[in-house]
């Protein structure tokens, strides 16, 4: 058993990392199911994703998932959420009953199944094995720190322990994982974060005002407070690199595609951006779950819920941005707890 | 006595409120030292700053302060905050020993005599005269205000009721003032983040990476809320409209002086930019206050002491980014105070 790091997936994110921990001289091995981009990875390059630039280090990469996860004391889930639990089930059978295993995370979004984070899903899927657990959560575009531009993120885990081990392997001159406790909050923001940042691409494309776009974020950020609050979350979460440094990135780039989604639902209306768009927009896929969590604990979040009616086609997103003021027209102060109280 | 309100300054902010208070259905008179900008004003444009396009609301201006004063319930300052006390001790002799005022600052920074907020210098310098006071702080650029972009700002006061009152002033369909108490946090808060902004131009400049932005924001928030809380405020408002929104607004757009300031000196240096720059500063005016209180406080705050070193000419613009990362990797977890107890 040495510190071998399997990585699950041949994405843009998960090549980005692979490239950052074999540069820091670890032992990292991909796995994937496309043999074309397998071979193309073993000879240093990811042209689906980074066209004919080389990684900036050598990576391996298999077809066979056994080879892959022998020997690894490291096993990095780069993989769309949607396929987590599917693929682990594929993975255990080569995963050895003694051996201590280090999971690494990095999808987001919610479990559609628990209504909760994908961190209690894992831990459930794996409770046979002896297996810890971290989630790498932050501001990041992959094509970035392909660029190797200076980079933070938090490395998240129950275990301040494996936090600071998990951060060891990734922290080089210009990445940085900073460990960070609260595996629920984090989480939880990094879903709610897209959905957000749909809205703020809708007011975009309306107003074309950073005035509207900050007033929005900054209501939409208590209110992000106040629904990851009463999952669990730690107040201080927020003005982490997975809090604010994510919403800030995510709601202001054209690179996010929740952004960018948003502006096309304002310009174009929604079925036909549905119909258009192949890509998954995380914001979209994880309303539904943010809509019940709302509705079970009866939160007064004006943004979320005017953005979540606007996704159930029930009210235009053109009349979006008017709406929220009229809204916030009647709250006292924008920190919801008060308002709350005042009603 | 009525509800008049007397706006002294007659520049692109004060004229885009006057119009929001005029369109209200308020009686306002602005006051202005300029005979051709009063005329100007007086016949419907503020050609200086907004051009050609007609101000939304009639508004009235005059060059006698005294006329102006007359009758005013509320007084509103939008004056660059060098001149704010020189103007006050012109106000003075107009106002009445009986009657009840309420002033309404928009002016920011840090008052450089006292080293403090501008609040406390403004109750100090009327402490003979029946006042209240409100402060006006958020994520607004006055053209914006002045195109009827959706904003949305706080109005602090360390009473309520008569932050409550202003804002009932200021309230329309497009702009929303909402209360809040903490007087100190929102001013400290207010004059960072024209020095956080100067990092993140200069940022901008040298990566050109919304990942190493985001990064450094977080910290710098981090940073911000701990210097405020040393100086009194409360954790909470780095939340509000005046915390993360307009840290937000301030560190993205080309439309602030102080982000723009960092680009420029990334490209052409301190000195060239000094000379060639005639606007004011924020960040710089303030840097040398901030300095003060981080040195005498002693707070671990390495990006604030990295941007301050470069304003001090010790350390190059564009070794700005890579320090800054270097520093923070020797930190454990990005909380400042946790990092300090560890050192």
């Amino acid at each position: 058993m040495n510190n071998k790091i399997a990585i699950l997936g041949t994405g843009a994110w998960g090549t980005a990392l692979s490239c950052c921990l074999s540069n820091n001289g670890y032992e990292v091995e991909m796995w994937g199911i496309n043999p074309s981009e397998i071979k193309d990875l073993n000879s240093g390059y990811n042209r689906k994703f980074f066209g004919n630039k080389k990684l900036f280090a050598k990576v391996k990469a298999n077809i066979d998932l056994q080879e892959v996860i022998e020997n690894a004391k490291y096993i990095l889930l780069a993989i769309p959420s949607t396929f987590i639990i599917e693929v682990l089930d594929k993975v255990k059978p080569f995963m050895n009953n003694k051996n201590k295993y280090i999971i690494i995370n990095v999808a987001k979004g919610l479990d559609p199944i628990t209504n909760n984070v994908w961190s209690k899903s894992i831990y459930k899927n794996l409770k046979k094995y002896n297996i810890d657990l971290a989630t790498l959560i932050g501001p990041s575009f992959a094509i970035d720190v392909f660029e190797k531009k200076p980079t933070v993120v938090n490395v998240v885990s129950k275990k301040l322990d494996v936090a600071k081990d998990v951060a060891q392997l990734f922290n080089s001159d210009f990445f940085k994982a900073v460990p960070c406790k609260d595996e629920i909050g984090s989480q939880i923001l990094a879903s709610l974060k897209n959905l957000l940042a749909i809205a703020i691409g809708i007011s975009e494309e309306n107003h074309n005002s950073i005035n509207t776009i900050s007033a929005l974020l900054t209501q939409g950020v208590n209110e992000m407070q106040l629904i990851a609050k009463h999952m669990g979350a730690k107040d201080k979460t927020i003005l982490q690199f997975c809090g604010i440094g994510d919403i800030f990135l995510t709601c202001t780039s054209n690179k996010s595609r929740n952004f960018t989604f948003g502006k096309q639902i304002f310009k174009n209306g929604l079925d036909k951006v549905l119909k258009e768009n192949k890509a998954t927009v995380e914001g979209y896929k994880v309303y539904p779950i943010v809509k019940k969590i709302i509705n079970q604990k009866k939160l007064d979040v004006p943004v979320f819920k005017l953005i979540i009616k606007v996704l159930d086609k029930k009210l235009e997103p053109s009349k979006f941005v008017d709406t929220a003021l009229d809204d916030l027209m009647w709250t006292e102060i924008n920190n919801p707890k008060d308002s709350q109280k005042n009603k």
